[in-house]
């Protein structure tokens, strides 16, 4: 394949986005008007002529709209495109129909994995040791460690290792809000993750994140619960001791289980970024968003997060709104977030910064599309509190920062069993007990980095479709979820990255 | 040596302190009238008569005045003894003569410490990974990791190890402002410890908190930075190969060093307590108090912190404030904190609860007064924000929540080379590169717990002396500074509760 120097991310696409820099006097597409000036990778050019007012098309989505009368072969950027105000309409629900009919429906592939009594189904099956409180951060790390390097794994194959899931927070904290909220959602959500063969909460015992009063506020939670205090137990060798034993005891009843077929639908998977540059807009984010249709399509489940990265575009997921409840609870944690920031003295600003323009973003629509683009194009059929469990298949929006490893913390709490990750600039992230694969966005970093990226978008820079990359990330994500071990499972990541987003006073 | 029931506490104390249950008609003190029904431990008895309005003296301190007459025997608490309004007057230094002169003076004890460039002496002779965000977390362990269960120590008897320093955020956060700051000085404060002889930064790349930045805020570190990015060096393995040739490299020169005499005015010690109980403020703090007051007396410096725990009796360090500039600061960090606690939708509130009235605490005075009580009676040197460098020998007030990792953690980046931690419920609490020693403030903790406790307050209701048991305390102090292993040290803890104070909102 030779690389045109230029992609249409999209045919309904108005614009090109230029793959190399091209020099002035240069006709990038051959064809249309000689450019003007020098401009850089990641920039648009016009495909054809485009009247004022007329939109500005990329991903298959208006972008904003011409300012001035635009001819092909043109450089499209601030100078002669921008949004109109209509565009912060929320027409809720408008794009619903179109964006169910464009999901494309196929018989969902099957995956092997664990069949759990509630009816989920888990890609790995971990023994969860969960931390309270950081006052027990020691203790269950100590003795996952101990458990995971005696060898005594050996003879439980079915068992993919004890996960210690420490913490700095539990305690210092207000009793009630949004932050004890988010890590009570955070602690059982990992406990009950299909995931997890089998969970024990640790305590120290005075901590504000109470085991007792998780218990209430969830249910007994059956045989999965077995807590244990430090206090209580008598200090930290007891503890570690202690938790051993029960691990002991649950060995057994965790392998007896083995993988088996189960369909797609069965599968949530997170879609996150972090780290972007100038091309995961659009080599690895559209590559993932096809791949998430796809799993769509099939019925399955893609949880879309980040909230401040979305900030400003969110009529492009109002859109597709399924109903006018799931509208009100996206605009509801705008709403909340604003107040967020601006008590904590800043505020919300997705806008594209000098360095994003430099890069070729034009508005605040397009930087947040590429953001957006990881969950394609499907309805939006739910909004979710941070970490609070999936009630539906296709797409859900779940609250969070964009901060990966808290945002994604609490994907995995909702229910995600494989996280997908695109970045551009680089990242070492991997989390437990849901796998974490990492797409890159061009080849520079897929290279630097063989150990840590499981695929290179940057072929598409070089004319592979995004359908075919596509159907790369979705095979590896069936291929992961049945047991293959992404390349940051290989490394052994997911032990420090568990990070409960903190929300309020440190008392 | 027998339990007489009951303890006053400073020789000009109007009231005793029950250590056992009195029953109705029981005369404790065995003078005075009878009491007209049941008290628990930790209650109140009057030493003689007291008329109304006269000061109600507990630690030395008034707590409160009689607000109707109250005879030799009589159960003190919330129907007799209230606090004046005046009580919370600001008396700037007003105290500060008398705290300087009871003061004890002695000449300075000495300890065998490891001596710095810049004149500062360490405890301890760590080389020390310092993570710029919780991205560049798992590295730094595993570099630490494979180092210390490498062997290669053996080598270098100097060394006390490679401790990991990582944490949960330096990304998703404001650029500027208090929590920025607080983790950059946290930062800093480790990575120019006396108890690090030599410090690497490892970050991923893009983070917020900047290697350069911190660099060029502090000036440039010496050889102490050497400082490294997973983007730049090519993913997790190369990043902890070049680690652990980073750490080989700096092993004979960290090592170079050996134990020479200091005297104990070269020693900084945290002040802390977590898990309190009734018995706290009785036993542990006050002994501790006594051993404080010695240090400061041979020029050594404490640092008292937890802002929430004084408030409400703030003006009792006021009183003994060194000028106008310090109590300025501790009346501005206050301010702060009523703000910050109400944008996050809480107050701040450290009167008695319920439960502290049950227990026998009357007054908000009281209650700090026994979380006061670790600081003894020195006169208030000096206010610092969270995690920011000691500027002057004898008692400094650090900004800090009470949550103990976190609040530790700013003590240790102030300069602290060892850690004074006193509780009554329990706690499993290490730290890293400064030493944590655990005082139980009764003798059941002690005996439930003995692994983790290093000293027994407990005899302190049988008739030990403060005095003696805060000599005690002074000893143990030293003997760790001299390299004695505390029991949290043998246990190996620390690498769990390195916490900086996270504010503002995670995006
Ligand atoms: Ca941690
Ligand atoms: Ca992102
Ligand atoms: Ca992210
Ligand atoms: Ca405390
Ligand atoms: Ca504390």
């Amino acid at each position: 394949m030779t690389n045109p120097g230029w992609l249409q991310m999209h045919p309904r696409d108005t614009i090109a986005v230029l793959t190399r820099r091209a020099g002035k006097g240069e006709r990038p597409l051959g064809r249309g008007v000689a450019l003007e000036r020098a401009i850089e990778a990641g920039h648009k050019i016009a495909l054809g002529d485009i009247m004022p007012g007329e939109a500005i098309i990329k991903f298959g989505q208006i972008i904003g709209y011409a300012s001035v009368p635009v001819v092909a072969g043109e450089h499209v950027h601030t100078h002669n495109c921008s949004m109109g105000s209509h565009d912060r309409d929320y027409v809720i629900g408008a794009d619903f129909e179109s964006a169910l009919a464009s999901t494309p429906k196929a018989e969902p592939m099957t995956f092997a994995g664990y069949h759990r009594d509630d009816g989920t189904v888990g890609t790995r099956n971990y023994i969860a040791l969960v931390a309270t409180v950081n006052c027990s951060a020691t203790v269950i790390r100590r003795a996952a460690a101990d458990i995971n390097t005696s060898g005594i794994l050996d003879q439980f194959p079915n068992v993919d290792g004890v996960v210690a899931l420490s913490h700095g927070t539990g305690c210092g904290m207000a009793s009630e809000g949004p932050g004890h909220d988010n890590l009570q959602r955070v602690l059982w959500g990992h406990a009950t993750h299909p995931n997890v063969g089998a969970a024990l909460f640790v305590g120290l015992g005075c901590e504000v994140m109470q085991i007792a009063r998780m218990r209430a506020a969830y249910g007994e939670g059956g045989e999965r619960f077995h807590g244990l205090t430090i206090q209580e137990t008598g200090g930290t060798t007891r503890t570690v001791e202690a938790i051993v034993a029960a691990i002991h005891d649950l060995l057994p009843k965790v392998n007896a289980v083995s993988r088996e077929p189960a369909p797609v639908s069965k599968l949530a998977v997170a879609l996150q970024c972090g780290g972007s540059d100038g091309f995961s807009g659009i080599t690895a984010n559209p590559a993932l968003g096809v791949a998430s249709d796809m799993l769509v399509g099939m019925g399955g489940s893609v949880v879309l997060a980040e909230t401040p990265e979305i900030y400003g575009a969110e009529q492009l997921l109002l859109r597709r709104a399924a109903g006018q409840d799931v509208a009100d609870k996206l605009l509801e944690r705008i709403a909340w977030w604003e107040h967020y920031t601006a008590i904590n003295g800043g505020a919300m600003d997705n806008n594209p910064s000098p360095g994003n323009k430099a890069g070729g973003l034009t508005t605040i629509l397009e930087k947040s599309l590429g953001a957006v683009a990881k969950a394609g194009s499907a309805p939006l059929g739910d909004v979710l509190d941070y970490g609070a469990k999936l009630r539906r298949p296709g797409l859900t929006f779940m609250d969070s920062p964009g901060f990966d490893p808290v945002s994604v913390t609490g994907q995995i709490a909702s229910g995600a069993q494989v996280v997908v990750f695109t970045t551009g600039r680089g990242s070492a992230f991997g989390s437990k007990p849901a796998p974490t694969i990492k797409v890159a966005s061009n080849s520079r970093l897929a290279n630097a980095m063989p150990d840590d990226m499981d695929i290179d978008c940057g072929g598409i820079l070089d004319g592979v479709s995004m359908e075919e990359k596509g159907r790369e990330i979705l095979a590896l994500i069936v291929a992961t979820a049945s047991g293959q071990k992404s390349k940051s499972e290989k490394l052994g990541l997911g032990d420090n990255e568990f990070l409960p987003w903190q929300i309020g006073a440190v008392m």
